[in-house]
């Protein structure tokens, strides 16, 4: 399997990223990096012996972090991002994994790989542990400004992916609010409430952001400006609760206990809920595997993106979602826009 | 000091209103409830010895959690959330505490006490623990839609509350967002970073989710149901950590050792991080102390909700942001709407 990725995407590239790629390549077997940016300056950072699983994919231009995402996309043809998602419309990979600009990202795979049809705005998706699993949250950074029928698509397509990629048979539908009933929103939610409930889903109506993480819902439905703010906050807040941990350890005794015991709690805490874990989210709705990973990543968290990318390849995820919103429509006679 | 409290407000009343004002009277010295509700209700509630520090106020109906804020403040005069303001207004007590609806209580606040001068939208604050101390997060409900210059008075206010409340002699004051450019944002943060740069606050521009807990700025300003949102995915957060740590535990070894230290470190974290010990956040710009418990507030939350309000009475909190702010307009001329 084929992996395109964007040397040069991140706060950490292309040092990061390359680490990645290579820690990839020794990780799954099956997989091929195709790392795209400058020759001259990835070459030497790739170990002689993987030559034959990390292919180098030459791009002279660079997308930055804070320039505007579609004018980018239109003026830096050459830039390591735009010719990533190139690699996979012209068929050369399976997939394209990206930290850079999330934004130009979107933009790119929208102009080149275009959009399933029946979805109007793709969505970033993110898998957040909760006690009993998982919670699958959308949009988390895509769409920062949407309409009602937007949020509806989300339900929609995070509803298919938890059903269909996650085995979960009718997947609880939330719509993220500041309250349970349905009079407490903010004018998005508020016109979107009665909007899923029309649609053949399992929708239970509003959830809080404890419930993101309780286990309440299997997919809780947002714009991308809030899940952004609520996926960070989370990774803050863990953060936050190790130095805390450590401040604690620190200060009460018996010290030397804790400390062995918090160790190992550490260590697991950080596995099930370090973003570096999961990697990246694929891009829902747009026509092929692109995973965004985060600008900050590290050689661990882009290793994971392309486990993300490989895993979404093996199952599909495209084909079915693009089935699973045809027949929606066809079987259900609903149009969600 | 005398404190209104609305003894109907929140999930768990009156039980836990009236635990929680009993065991307020036992802890704060100087501090006399006067809960607000039916009488035959709350008088078999309430211990015999301690009816000179907790008096009933009576109040026949009740607003719900559901209710439409304005309309219920409106037609239900009688409710022991409007009477816990009228209260205040006349000068019976000193501030008022509910965990009912909070957007009533926000409503009932504006229409009985009014706005403090120069502020045109009064928020809820909340602090939050970071490793080296709190930051200060507004609005965190009271204001679901709201403008950029709304955004720019809470910033006024928060950074206010910060240097003059907290000690802080420069607060940085961070615009939530979601990234660090300044190109990053949805409408309402783009057209707000502008105007908060023009202010004379120690604007330190975008911050993101993890930022609200590792201590980056002293003041985050968003609007109240992106802060609401993430308050509340925080605690679900901290919860879901309890949750997962004990599984854990009981997968590992040596467990015993771990289940001890556990038990150290769980109580350490509830204390510093548990909405229930900061109990609720005060109504920042009404004229007046109030201060909003949340809706499931258990008796500890709404006995910390009472020492929050016996705390902004003492610091006068109210005649500080009043001057603040005006002060702010004097020397600066600049207006904030």
């Amino acid at each position: 399997m084929r992996v395109a990725l964007d040397a040069m995407g991140g706060d950490y590239a292309p040092e990061a990223t390359v680490e990645g790629a290579v820690a990839a390549v020794k990780s799954f077997e099956e997989i091929e990096v195709y790392l795209v940016g400058p020759e001259e300056r990835l070459r030497p950072l790739i170990p002689a012996d993987l030559g034959e699983k990390i292919k180098l994919v030459s791009a002279s231009e660079v997308i930055e972090m804070g320039e505007s995402p579609v004018q980018a996309v239109r003026r830096k043809r050459a830039s390591s991002l735009v010719r990533t998602v190139e690699l996979l419309k012209e068929g050369q990979v399976d997939a394209a994994v990206s930290a850079g600009n999330t934004g130009a990202l979107l933009a790119a795979a929208s102009l080149y790989l275009g959009r399933i049809p029946g979805v109007e705005r793709p969505a970033l998706m993110a898998q957040l542990p909760n006690p009993r699993g998982r919670t699958v949250l959308l949009d988390v950074g895509a769409n920062v400004d949407v309409k009602p029928h937007h949020l509806a698509q989300f339900a929609v397509m995070g509803s298919i992916y938890a059903r269909d990629m996650l085995g979960i048979a009718s997947p609880r539908v939330g719509l993220l609010s500041i309250g349970e009933e349905e009079t407490k929103g903010n004018e998005l939610t508020l016109a979107t409430f009665p909007l899923l409930r029309k649609l053949p889903l399992n929708f239970i109506g509003n959830v809080e952001g404890r419930d993101v993480f309780n286990g309440r819902a299997d997919v809780v439905v947002c714009d991308g400006f809030v899940g952004n703010v609520l996926l960070k906050a989370g990774e803050g807040l863990v953060q936050a609760l190790e130095a805390m941990l450590r401040q604690e350890l620190a200060r009460n005794l018996p010290a030397r206990i804790l400390a062995l015991a918090t160790f190992f709690f550490l260590r697991n805490f950080r596995k099930r809920l370090d973003y570096a874990e999961y990697g990246g989210a694929p891009l829902l709705g747009v026509n092929g595997v692109v995973v965004a990973a985060h600008g900050c990543s590290r050689g661990n968290a882009i290793k994971n993106a392309l486990r993300v990318a490989v895993e979404a390849v093996r199952c599909d995820l495209v084909a079915t979602i693009t089935k699973g919103i045809a027949l929606l429509k066809r079987e259900k006679g609903v149009e969600v826009s």
